[in-house]
Order: C-alpha cells, then sequence, then structure tokens
C-alpha cells in the first residue's frame, strides 16, 4: 500500500481537520480540456474511451497535471451499468445516449441479469487497479455510479428524456414492476461499487441526476429508498481506512435532511442551497460536497474569487466541506478559470481552518 | 360588465369560501387537444395563432368546452414581450423559439424601447376583449406575463438554452448591465399586464420558468426582486374587483416565504412542493394553486383519482387552493385523462369545504 501523501478530501469527508478545503470539480476529467479532447480523438469514440482502461486512466490524471486538485475521480459513464445488465449502449453521432433494449414492463425487468462487476463491467475494475497505480498516492481515487433511479429513467426511456412520460407512467401505474426494477439496478449499483472498493476506490460518489424530477413522495419512495439500500451495502471499511460515500441529487435542495438520515457521510449540493443554511439543517451528520454554479466559471478570475469567498463565508469555520461545483464543469469553460477557482479555493480557505 | 357565472377560481385566489376547489391547466388550450392541432394548422404556424385574436379567442375557449374548467387563460406565448420589443422573434421549423437580434452588451440594452402594449401589443389586448365578450362571464380569464428573468434569458440566449452561457455570463460579469436589461423589462411587464387588466384579464400569472436555474442570492437579486417591482406596480382592482396576482417560479420550492412576502395573492407550485408543507410555510399570507405531477396524467384515471386525493388531503380543509398541475399538460396526454383529472377534482374536493 502506498502512502497517501493528500488526505484532506478524506478528511474533509469525515469532518476531521484539515489546513485548507479540498477542492475537486465534478467531470474535471472532460471536454473543457483540450489534453481531453486529443486523446477522446485518439479512443475514436466516447465509449472505447470508457472502456478501455490505459485511456480511462490517462484522462482521470489530466486535470491532475494542470490543478492541484485533491481528488481524482474514476473516468467512466454512469450507463455502462444497464451496458452491462444487457441494455446495449450506443451513442449515435451528436445525439445523447440509447439503447437498443429498453426496459418496457415486468417481463422484460424479470430478464435483467445482475452483472458480476469482475466480468461484465472488468474494464472498470482494471481501470480503477491502473489509476490507483498511476496515482501512487497523491491524492484519493473517487468511484462512482448513477442512483438506482437515475439509471431506471434511462433504462425505461431509452436514453435521455425531457418529460419522463414511460418511466413515470410506470411509476404510477405499475409501481410493482418499478420497484421489482429498482431492486435489481440497487443490487448491481452496491455489487458495482464494493467492486470499485476493492479494486481501490478510496470514496464513493452516487449521482441521482433525475430524482429532482420527483415529488417528495415519490422521491423518498423511488429514489432515496434505494439510495439508503446501497449505504447500507457497502464495505464502508477497506485496508484498514474509512471509505466515504457522498450521495448527490440534482434537485435534492429540499430533502437534505432525509438524505442525512441515510447513514451516508456526505452530500452533495447543487447551487441552488445556500451552502450555510444546509450545514444548519444537517447539522453535524454529514459533511457537504458542493456548491457553486458552474456557471461562475465563465466569468472573471475576479469573479470566480469573489463566489469562492461568498461560499466559504456562507459554510464557515471548521472541517467538513469539499469545495466543488454544483454540477459538472460545462465544456466551454477555459481552463485557465478552472486554475483560478481551484487556487481561490485553497487561498481563501485556510483562514477557516487556523 | 356581465356578471360572472363562476367565480370559484378568484374566490379561492382571495381564500374565500368556495363550494369546491377550482382547477384550471397551465397549457390546458394545447396540442393534447385535436381542435387545437386542427386550428393551429388552419393558422398555419404558431406566432400567426398567437398574433390573430380570433384563433387565439379559439384556441382559448376550446378546453371549456370539454371540461368544466374553473378559468380560462388567455392564449398567447411569453415570448410576444421581447418580440414587441425589437428582438424578431421567429421559430424555425422543429425547433424552439429565436430571436433575430438577441440583447448581448449595454448598447443593445440601452436601444431597446418599452412598448406601448395598444401599440405593438394590441394583438394580445384585442384577443383578452374578444375573449372576455365570448367568455360572456362563464369563468374568469386570466392574463399572464413570462417574468423579467425569464424573458431576459431567451432575450440573451437569443432562443432556449440548457447551460445559460451568455446569460449567467452577463449575470456574473456585467451585473449592471443585467440590472438596467430587467429594469426595462420590468417596466415592459408591468405595462403589458395592466393592460391586460384594462382589457378584461380577472386575474394575473407571471411565468418565472428559470428562476430555479439561480443560486437561492441571485434568485432574490436578479429575478424575485423584479417580479416584486411588478407586483407593487400592477392595478390590483379593476371595476370594482379585486385582481389577484400569481406568482410562479418553476423550482422555486425553497423560496416560498420570501415570493409570499412580495405581496402577491397567490403562489403557483410546482410538483416538488408537498402543498400541506408548503401551506404550513406561507400561512395566511398567499393562496397556492398546484401541484400535481403533469407526468400523473399517463397513468390510469384510477391512479389519476388516487393522486388528487392525495393532494386535497395534503392541502386540508378550507380554501385558498386552486388545484392545478405542477407545469404544463404535456402534448402526448389523452383528453380523457385531462377529463378524468378535472372531475375528480371537484368531486374529491367537496368535503373539504364543508
Amino acid at each position: 500500500m502506498t502512502e497517501l501523501k493528500n488526505d484532506r478530501f478524506l478528511k474533509a469527508l469525515l469532518r476531521e481537520p484539515v489546513d485548507m478545503t479540498p477542492v475537486w470539480m465534478m467531470r474535471q476529467a472532460g471536454r473543457y480540456l483540450p489534453e481531453y479532447r486529443a486523446t477522446r480523438a485518439r479512443a475514436g469514440d466516447f465509449l472505447t474511451l470508457c472502456k478501455t482502461p490505459e485511456l480511462a486512466t490517462e484522462v482521470t490524471l489530466q486535470p491532475l497535471e494542470r490543478f492541484p486538485l485533491d481528488a481524482a475521480i474514476l473516468f467512466s459513464d454512469i450507463l455502462t451499468v444497464p451496458d452491462a445488465m444487457g441494455l446495449g449502449l450506443y451513442f449515435a453521432e451528436g445525439e445523447g445516449p440509447n439503447f437498443e433494449r429498453p426496459v418496457r414492463n415486468q417481463a422484460d425487468i424479470d430478464k435483467l441479469p445482475i452483472p458480476d462487476p469482475e466480468q461484465e463491467l472488468r474494464y472498470v475494475m482494471d481501470g480503477v487497479r491502473m489509476i490507483r497505480a498511476a496515482l501512487d498516492g497523491r491524492v484519493p481515487l473517487i468511484g462512482f455510479s448513477g442512483s438506482p433511479w437515475t439509471l431506471a429513467t434511462y433504462m425505461v426511456e431509452g436514453g435521455t428524456s425531457k418529460d419522463f412520460a414511460r418511466v413515470k407512467g410506470m411509476l404510477f401505474d405499475q409501481p410493482q414492476a418499478m420497484h421489482a426494477l429498482l431492486e435489481k439496478v440497487s443490487s448491481t449499483v452496491t455489487a458495482y461499487l464494493n467492486a470499485q472498493i476493492a479494486a481501490g476506490a478510496q470514496a464513493v460518489m452516487v449521482f441521482d441526476t433525475w430524482g429532482g424530477a420527483l415529488t417528495s413522495r415519490d422521491y423518498r419512495e423511488f429514489s432515496l429508498a434505494y439510495m439508503q439500500r446501497i449505504v447500507e451495502g457497502l464495505s464502508r471499511q477497506h485496508e484498514g481506512q474509512r471509505v466515504p460515500v457522498i450521495l448527490f441529487t440534482k434537485g435534492g435542495a429540499l430533502w437534505l435532511e432525509a438524505m442525512a438520515d441515510t447513514g451516508c457521510d456526505a452530500l452533495g449540493l447543487d447551487w441552488t442551497s445556500d451552502i450555510g443554511a444546509a450545514r444548519t439543517q444537517v447539522g453535524d451528520r454529514v459533511a457537504l460536497q458542493g456548491n457553486m454554479d458552474p456557471a461562475v466559471l465563465y466569468a472573471s478570475p475576479e469573479r470566480i474569487h469573489a463566489e469562492v469567498a461568498t461560499i466559504l463565508e456562507s459554510y464557515g469555520a471548521g472541517s467538513g466541506h469539499v469545495f466543488n461545483l454544483g454540477h459538472g464543469i460545462h465544456p466551454q469553460i477555459a481552463p485557465e478559470h478552472a486554475a483560478a477557482f481551484v487556487e481561490a479555493v485553497h487561498t481563501l480557505s485556510t483562514p477557516y481552518h487556523r
């Protein structure tokens, strides 16, 4: 085991003292970086990039060469999981993701296998092992998965959706079928994240991109309940270290207290929440990760500094805050603006940790 | 003045006793109705439909022929306002709205006129007068406008946007320019809604479709503050009747108390709020309008009834609730399901008003 040289991220997730607020960015290995676009062009297509551990390792490390980030996140896509369940993921040119065999009824659900992560998703685990070796203890590696509800929306719709007509039709009219699907996906995600932890992921994050499209009641029943099952089923210790779990529901600002009650270690916040108010709500139950509007990165470095300062002040003194954007960095952002953001977090946060 | 035969909607907005909960649907005159599609086909294109008072009157009344709705809403589009400010609205085939001359800087903002609603938007006022005559007191007529922030997003982006890069760039980097734009749009909207009231609109609603894309701080400064100015500038009495004002921010569930403090009469709720919890929050300051997930209408009539019952129970006894969907009815919904919804509200709400 290589010793971890920078454990600021893991300590903040466990609300232990740190010297400055750790920072990383959702989609930090992504299209805003010219070196990412070069590797992607070399790969030929997005899925090949995801499915080739050497290339996934290369792009995972790219942002760390540019910016003093406090964590790396596995380069992958949430839809590799339904792909491994037999749905046949493909990306048509200029379109979002699509599935060849979407899930439309109970019979489709009954047929779904629960994949063995070291078989059907072996390329992800190989990626995790390879990235850990390449990181050589520089910063911790975050593993991740989509939430069961979020994965189910793609599986039932067959791709991205604006109005969730099919998946909500199933939720409202065939709630038993919906629950059967979510149970299978939850079992798959739990095994998938545990395999990532066994392969070397030092923290894991569950991305619930579409939980915010539900009513409060339905969110609890169809999204949060299944994230809770995952939290309960995860290996929270590995090689003598605590493996923190972060839950993130985009548009979930109304439900932070219920999310904190799942037993997770931290909540991701989108930018609609005031992080100070969120801290008051969740108390010392969980750490908070977030929450600058990614669109602030279009503005000048001076304006970026000012926004970072406002968020740090809102959170206040003490540990328990991992700085991040409230959603993924946009592809049009200039890397210099991302650099100004990371630098501002480290510089401006030091006084809050004395 | 024709006497109003059904004033349930206006009474509920003013929290006065009613015999049953009034109901209407956002986008009730819309593509889910075959008779709407026929009129639209006859008009040739969407803008002609909006700009021809006879056709706008025809489609406004169509849903009332099918369902015992408690209000009519002017058929129009929020983007007629920036069009009247000289931006040149057009709809390219299969695309959303676009502007020929988007607003990109202070010089563009300085050039913007504040249109005279009885000149540049005369066709809307003629529509209001014609609809009032055609309604003949059957139900009240709702006038509406987009919120200043929502209109500004379209004006700066030049059309719909996924990430609001340009308008948020302006907000963060040129806040003075953003405020100058919002001031002009607010003056325009205030005059526009007052003209609708003078022409016969018996209640008005401000649609803030994109306020939910902002941080809490920015929502207050760039969206809510301008809606408040509008509320303060409106003619709240016309022909001896109170003209209620409804504010609706999609994704605004976090900010209901601040919205209630503007002095409006009612808040529209999207479906993420629990309406009972919202009622507790706002107390007796405002009425509430909402808030069934429009996707429930994909489900069976039995399931629609069950969801209506849940929302009525959550709101509880007494007046102050106008039933509606949490957003516009989807174009794929069967009209029979809309009928089941309207019927369920009237039937199931009666016990709550004894």
